[in-house]
């Protein structure tokens, strides 16, 4: 079975917007067994719909297309396949009355325009929309007009949030009622950290002979501090085989590996805190709350997390983390001193477990020569001491955020994994 | 000029990994006046990859091909497009030597296989990488095999973060050198809050037909409570057309339009308090921190930024923001009264002139027939009043961080709008 992915969207060719789209789609038809072998992205300009959709069609049994269906005059893509297919845009008046009530029911006026979205190309099946007012559209194409076997065409509203539950609503089961199962498929990604990727190869891929000759096929994704390892086999024997390479590359790579598939060190931690039954506190000065975020990003991070202080002026610092006036000055806010008292006083203030800090200079001004831009302290307080490391993350303001509390999540795994019985 | 990026990587394929390359090499391209026509994902097969960058090669005279340079095995990129365009690969020594000292400077074993990534297509340009091992390469392919006009072809490693300082140091110097500057071209988004798509067109697009007709077009793009308007226009006269569809549409929707181009409610806010001199304070529950992450993103933040006080339990909330215990226990801890404690208690904690206080249930558990999950409680306290809003924002734990956070900040922005003269 051939997928391609076609998203449409000015906004993408002039990289105003992020296409989420194609990792979103992407992953759900992964998980049903299904890889797409082609996604191209156009403008919202006739001609490159018109082409991408049409050569789309010529080699897939299944098309996806995104955006266009909206009600303003840059949503062409309804009109343009209809008329490329040679049907007939029809009225359909119950989506008519549900665009109607869509505005009632909040009392807002309903623009004249909005009606073009009630608008069906003959032969195609309505998925109906539930958070907004395009529906998606899906019809089986003639295997006459472009390829020997039949193809579907789904067509998809832009808006991730009506695409989304469209997609689990209607397009699973139309997917599953049109197309035989895929062949059993398995994926499988394990999360290192501390190590670099031509290493982690080195490493593992010589004691996975037999698994490659089965079918197994790695892959490695560098990240910032991390190494992907993707495993991917198919077939009646692909759970055994993805299985036992994750066994051996456990074995091999030990605690460099944090997790798997979509857990990220923060999945881990508040994993881990609440299997022992600890918790957390944080205390952040240059990542600003990041981490704070990523953890309660985590759902039941209320049973691990008891509170994030982010301390961004002095004043904060000393009310809120009991950071000494004197160690301010002495040392400066960017210190190893403050550091470890911002780590202590969170602990102390809130019972925690562990407590985290962070100070630094994200920049991009504010460095000086002996602490530059990118200089970042992070205390760890645990039940049995506090340390403090020191790095330079020189990066823009939000990588630096995202590096730093990296170092500081990675810190403090390490530590809940060594203090398996904690003092106290 | 037409312009073709092909992003290869079988993670963008099995929806493993966002590909922000496309937006990001899209913009860079862009604000240089040119708009790539079409963006191409494939898998790391050879197949694949060939295909996709054959095709390209065919329609234009720059093809941009990011991911598969680097030591791993399934990094293909370079050796199958070496084999296309019959070119050798030649061992580059500067490049093995500078690889060689990566490693020695850092102290790390040097795998074997990382030497591969010194090796150079015959006649291809190379481009350092300041921050990793793979270089980039860049070559011109000859009119014979393709089209009647030369292309150009520049492959660029995957890793964001060595992408796109070799882009800045090498890419954009080529480019200029070997290709004549575009068109005059501009591209303005006005972003809008509180009013739907198709009512922004219908107020608007009728004022601009002088606009339209000097040749502007206008594209609306959805997202969650916010509509972006964005115009784009070519020419000697492009900038004049654009400004003054810009007036004229910031006459007709006034303080609907919060911001422009980049700017996100975070921004605007920051720099608003900036000027204003005055500060804010943050007391999160349910968000957890991500507003806080939101404004300290924002470079200068600290000049307005106090504290953000992430209360995850009801502990925190009474020691660090004075909630009573009494309130917890009549209202719990969602409810508009612990709301307005939560802000008044940060407010008068930090001496800021406004604080914001959330709190609310981000699920997937914790909801209840009278709080259902989604519900929020947001808290405003200025220098005049406190006020509190109730929303139920029932979305997956992620949405509801972030919808909950733009309309805190939405509130935020509206108060301070109004407070041209605080009291006190």
């Amino acid at each position: 079975m051939i997928i391609e992915l076609v998203n449409t969207g000015s906004e993408l060719m002039l990289g105003r917007v992020l296409n989420t789209h194609q990792q979103w789609i992407c992953r759900q038809l992964a998980d049903m067994g299904w890889v797409v072998e082609r996604q191209v992205a156009v403008a919202d300009t006739a001609r490159d719909i018109r082409d991408a959709v049409r050569e789309a069609l010529e080699r897939a049994d299944l098309v996806i297309v995104t955006g266009g269906l909206g009600p303003t005059s840059d949503d062409l893509t309804r009109e343009l396949i209809a008329e490329m297919l040679g049907r007939k845009l029809v009225m359909n008046e119950g989506i008519r009355e549900e665009i109607r009530q869509f505005f009632a029911s909040r009392n807002r006026p309903q623009p004249a325009r909005t009606e073009v979205q009630a608008l069906v190309p003959e032969g195609a099946i309505v998925l109906p929309n539930s958070q907004g007012t395009a529906p998606g559209l899906a019809m089986e194409v003639s295997a006459k007009i472009y390829r020997s076997a039949r193809s579907w065409l789904i067509m998809l509203p832009g808006p991730p949030r009506e695409l989304r539950p469209m997609w689990t609503e209607h397009v699973v089961p139309l997917l599953k009622r049109e197309f035989s199962p895929a062949e059993n498929f398995v994926c499988r990604t394990l999360k290192t950290t501390g190590i670099g990727e031509s290493r982690v190869e080195e490493i593992i891929a010589r004691h996975l002979d037999e698994q490659l000759k089965a079918g197994l096929e790695i892959g490695y994704c560098a990240r910032i501090g991390e190494v992907d390892v993707r495993f991917v086999c198919r077939g009646p024997n692909a759970s055994a085989c993805v299985a036992a390479a994750e066994k051996i590359t456990g074995r091999l790579l030990r605690d460099h590996v944090y997790g798997v598939d979509d857990e990220q060190l923060e999945t881990v931690i508040v994993r881990m805190l609440t299997e022992r039954k600890q918790r957390l506190a944080l205390a952040e000065s240059c990542t600003g709350g990041f981490i704070a975020n990523r953890i309660t990003n985590v759902p039941g991070a209320s049973a691990v997390l008891l509170a994030g202080l982010v301390t961004y002026s002095n004043e904060a610092k000393e009310q809120f983390l009991d950071v000494s006036a004197k160690t301010l000055k002495a040392h400066g806010a960017v210190s190893e001193a403050v550091a470890r008292e911002m780590a202590d006083g969170a602990r102390r203030r809130t019972g925690a477990d562990y407590a985290i800090s962070v100070t630094g200079i994200a920049g991009p001004s504010g460095g000086t020569p002996e602490k530059p831009v990118g200089t970042v302290f992070i205390g760890l307080a645990t039940p049995t001491d506090t340390s403090i490391a020191h790095k330079v993350n020189a990066f823009d303001r939000e990588t630096f955020k995202y590096v730093s509390s990296q170092q500081a999540l990675e810190i403090l795994r390490r530590a809940i994994l060594e203090n398996k019985k904690p003092a106290g």
